[in-house]
């Protein structure tokens, strides 16, 4: 277990601080000025442009992505960076062309796709040209039991017919998201796990309708393209758009969801290191009955429980990572199962009592902690809720000692 | 300590109870289509006129208001009256006129207004005519220390002169709020709770500038008026505004604040029997796993703990009540504390589980839990934060017997 | 829900508490000292039998017994008796011959016995002449699933012949406990819940052997007789030993369990309420840090946040008792399982704190609380572990609304 | 951050686990018997004797002591042997000669002890042929704060007068602890952390009174030599018998302190797994509601926050030893803190949720949790509560940035 950082990954995480730090963080408030002055646009506003051609040219580009076609970098390596995008979750993630559903998108395209999906799709996805969705999730059944997804991929001739109703997909909203992955039934009296496929659906396809904006508390993420329910009505793709073979969706998204739970866990710590420096600032400026607040017993105990939180479940993403890099995502099946259920936890846990310390100015959009929760909230449900997970962990654990 | 329910109570649960399951609930759709329909509105959207004319022609009005201007109710046969307009919380309260904050502040018009004030602006609150707001915290300092209210309420002449800044005025976003009950120092030399007075500002008042709205967890309020920051910049009122006399704000502040805690925590309670309620029946109609979600242990325990909760808080509620009508509020100083910290503490829980049970939709405004949820967690801060009050309660505690 | 306490009650509270306080109390170091002179013995202390004779003598002796061989007191009123007796759990509930497991066999007796089984063993009870046990529990089974009981009862001309072991037989380790009430399988292939029956063996009777003591954390509670293993083998007891008919045992266990339940969590809240009273005590007179313990602001959150805790389930505790006075246990089974499950984890909870503020004293036995703490504990686990009744009230509450 | 275990501590877990296994764990019935049948002494029993034996000819000695007199581990290279010694608390640490407090004295007196010291008390320390206690907590003050230490320590020509009252001398009771270690103040006026100096008192000095053992809930650890209130009566000895210098006293103890609780905390761990690998057996083969415990989800639940826990927490302390190892115990303060709090605290709870898995069995002497639960419950209050940890982190964390 040897989780220390290697040159190249210290200076990364020099750079890439530095670009959180001075770029992002202080586009912060003009985004949310765009925002409000346009409040019907669901694409990228001007500041995330400008953001994203400066970290591109600071090779600040596609770090999440292993291999030659991204920054090579191993799980471990990049753990500590998607961390230090974490201060800055509407911001830095994009800015960097690592921000979910897209990463995602790309790792499944790069490991999974025919060099004419890549040439079409990731290509122009890996250079910022367009953006993705990926639609899992359908509203008239728990997903969380892959087996109950219900939208068919029906055969017909030389293409792929997909009828179904997706929802949450991420980013959907944005004209920009030009390529659909969809998961759905090819087979349904095939084995278990081996019912799915995933297949490529263009934006623009007959039969695809984007029906609405889904909101996260109140926030709608309008800034990232939001989450849309879409409506799959006969869609018709050529059979080259499926991903893999017939039966293999089950095996891409597991595929898929290892590296996401470092990345969204990652980024999770990064939120709460940014409410804990929050906090910092506040109760040490902020007097109430004749002290500040670092100076009440019942701030220091909540920043002291929130450090050894972060500090402990960094710790075990890092050796997650690590089993990754090492032993493959199989073996670190327990760590990936342990982390997706106690880090989201844990600090939506920090950002509440962040919220306490910063009274009401903590649940208005004057900080950024009441946006930060409502996402730690949803990592709970995201691929899975976490109770699925819990079960899983314990049964594993109850039938082989370790 | 009988908390029974005579008669005319169990008639009124009745109504209300019918009122918000056959006129409020279904209202709920329609009133997102207003909103949608008018995004830049503050107002009151037709479907609550439609239900204020329907409340007001059942006798559902006023019903908050103890003594001959209103229903005459005690606070413990008003306490279940409030649970179930709980259920619906953004209708069922102010389609009876029942809405924080005008029942607090026709609360002190009614308690220590003038005759002359009562007509000019209680008389149209108490008819639905008007609006009002409660200018109390300030952004500047910890307003839970009631002493740190920076705002300078200064006498010249026959006039008081209001200068200060203000936020989290409830309601006064909406240009229906006609009247402002302001919280100030009118001596900043007096003992430490003779310091504050509290004033009556007219919303059209010169030096009143409205800023902006507050939203709470990406939820502006818009259907109720918002959340306001205002300033007063020299405001200029009659010396007649002013409520009871100089120094008297702190007292009406805490004779204002027992009532509504058993408002707030009573329909909080409503809130967490509604998300019971839907979580019953998504429990039963949603299979995962090969059994229904009511079939999974874990969804059991979340439902028996939430179940356990609310009963042993319920009746905390009622003693509490009881004792404010029997004994006085500040016999009840501990109950009321107790209540305030432990009610919304506890229904924030149980809305999070059945978040949970909901997955995905649990977040969205598909279901009314997130909504439900930034309530709750609101309540926590407001009227200063739990932990000042779990401190208070503590030092009573190691201090005296009882 | 009138919880009011009648003039009769009052005056038995004001004497209940004065015997706890004035009597009980100043005897624990006494019993410490007859304890560490006599530690072989298993049957009552001197100093136990100087109270029993004090409070037969001032009438407060077999309170617990509802009609006309007791006190005639309804669950209502015996449960504010019950939480005085708690304050000092090793001696005022024996004293005052109300305590586990002689009540609730005492109460099967009355309720159950035939004239000539009350002759012979309910009357010596009441009269505090013999003690008994209830043979529940076995090792080799999990006993919280009723039809799991091993141990058979078997028909043999006029006799009954009992053989199984059973443990945690509470006082059965005292030479004092004269009968046992055994609890057995007449018919395996009866319906689930008409399998068992209940038998009335003497301590005596052939076959009996009393293998050992069991402890609790480190204590063998000796004082009160212990929790004993013990055999059966093969042992005869005229049919008439049998108690109600055959396949009544399950219903009368359920009978049994829901008196027990109120005098547990009152007896426990009154636990709770010494421990508070201690902490009090304690935290006034400790300095640490150049501040009394009571300054410290850690301390007075613990104690708010328990005296909230005791004041809600107390009013659910006093719910259950008017329910089951006025409506019966059937109707009271929500709340019967609700204190069952809230009030020993709670107090469980407020003794961990109080020892927190103690230290190491609080782990010894100069202070009551870790053996108070072990008897909350084990009230977790008695008459089926917490999770049961969890499950099964959340069944309930999910198939029925409210 | 290298966590990597080398060869050589391979190796060394490989021989300590077996030695657990094969010989601790199987000797802790026989222990319970020769306990049984000597309840009046102090001393280790013979079995314990053998154990010893045993270890010392395998080399697993001393393991617990740096540089040359010991096995020169580090704390990381130690820290995966403490856990193993963990599942058997009351033999393996012993049978290893790596028990509190005899490991701290023994670092003690390694670090800071003359070579006469050394000669006199270190070497037969090492030799297993006496045993020590260290005598610091007194009854009469909180003596989480180092400062309220009331023992005089008296410089009178050639000899210091020891006058005071120690309480929870571990192992004092046993007539084998031929020295204690005492703290007390030699100057009263000297700077806060300067007035306490540590002293060697032989057991048979005049003066020296052991007055009684102390329990831990109903434990009296007699088989360790329990827990002594000792009364050092103007107890002359030669002013050689100082440790270090005059006002050293403070310092020593936080020496003392880093290495120890990295062997607390990991033992603490070792019981953890005990008690989930207790768990696992057990819930495999116990049926309830016809399902063996294994299948119910509450009991996979529990087992995988379990498992989480010590996941995360094993981490923490490896990280922590690491950083004491290579930048020093002043430079991992917060990480000594952390695991200090949140350590023992996951323990206990890891064992409550087993002893409920258990049942009545759990609380009982028949299985090694209740009496591993009392252990990690002392560990909270050890060294000072929690809470002054908890503070002191939260200041450090509030002042400066990480």
């Amino acid at each position: 277990m040897d989780f220390s950082h290697d040159a190249r990954t210290l200076a990364l995480i020099d750079r890439v601080e530095a670009f959180v730090r001075d770029r992002a963080i202080p586009a912060e408030p003009v985004l949310d000025e765009q925002l409000a002055a346009t409040p019907d646009e669901w694409r990228f506003r001007p500041v995330v442009g400008e953001l994203r051609t400066a970290a591109r040219a600071e090779g600040l580009w596609n770090l999440f992505l292993p291999g030659e076609r991204g920054a090579g970098l191993t799980n471990l390596q990049y753990a500590p960076l998607a961390e230090a995008t974490g201060w800055s979750p509407r911001l830095a993630p994009v800015a960097m062309n690592c921000a979910a559903p897209d990463t995602g998108n790309m790792e499944v395209l790069a490991d999974f796709g025919t060099p004419e999906q890549q040439r079409e799709w990731l290509d122009p996805l890996l250079a910022g040209d367009i953006r993705s969705s990926f639609c899992m999730t359908e509203p008239e059944v728990a997903s969380s039991d892959a087996t109950n997804i219900a939208t068919r991929i029906r055969r017909d001739g030389d293409s792929y017919v997909i009828s179904g109703r997706k929802w949450w997909s991420t980013g959907a909203m944005s004209p920009d998201a030009a390529i659909f992955i969809v998961m759905g039934q090819t087979d349904p009296d095939a084995a278990r796990h081996r019912r799915q496929s995933m297949i490529l659906v263009p934006r623009d396809a007959p039969g695809v309708t984007v029906v609405r904006g889904l909101s996260v508390f109140g926030y709608d993420d309008r800034d990232h393209g939001g989450h849309a329910e879409i409506v799959f009505d006969d869609v018709r793709v050529p059979a080259s758009n499926l991903i893999a073979g017939e039966g293999d969706g089950f095996a891409i998204a597991q595929a898929r969801l290892g590296p996401g739970r470092i990345h969204h866990c990652m980024r999770a710590l990064g939120m709460a290191e940014r409410a804990l420096s929050l906090v910092r600032e506040r109760a040490n400026s902020r007097v109430a009955f004749g002290r500040t607040l670092a100076e009440q017993g019942v701030v220091r105990e909540w920043v002291a429980e929130s450090r050894i939180q972060v500090e402990s479940l960094r710790l075990l993403v890092l050796k997650t990572a690590w089993l990754m890099d090492t032993v493959g995502n199989r073996q670190a099946m327990t760590e990936i199962q342990s982390i997706k259920i106690a880090v989201p936890r844990a600090v939506q846990q920090i950002l509440d009592r962040a919220i306490q310390v910063f009274g009401a100015a903590g649940v208005s959009s004057d900080a950024p902690l009441a946006e930060m929760f409502a996402g730690a909230r949803v990592l709970r449900l995201a691929d899975g809720p976490d109770e699925v997970h819990l079960s899983a962990l314990g049964k594993a654990e109850l039938r082989t000692p370790r």
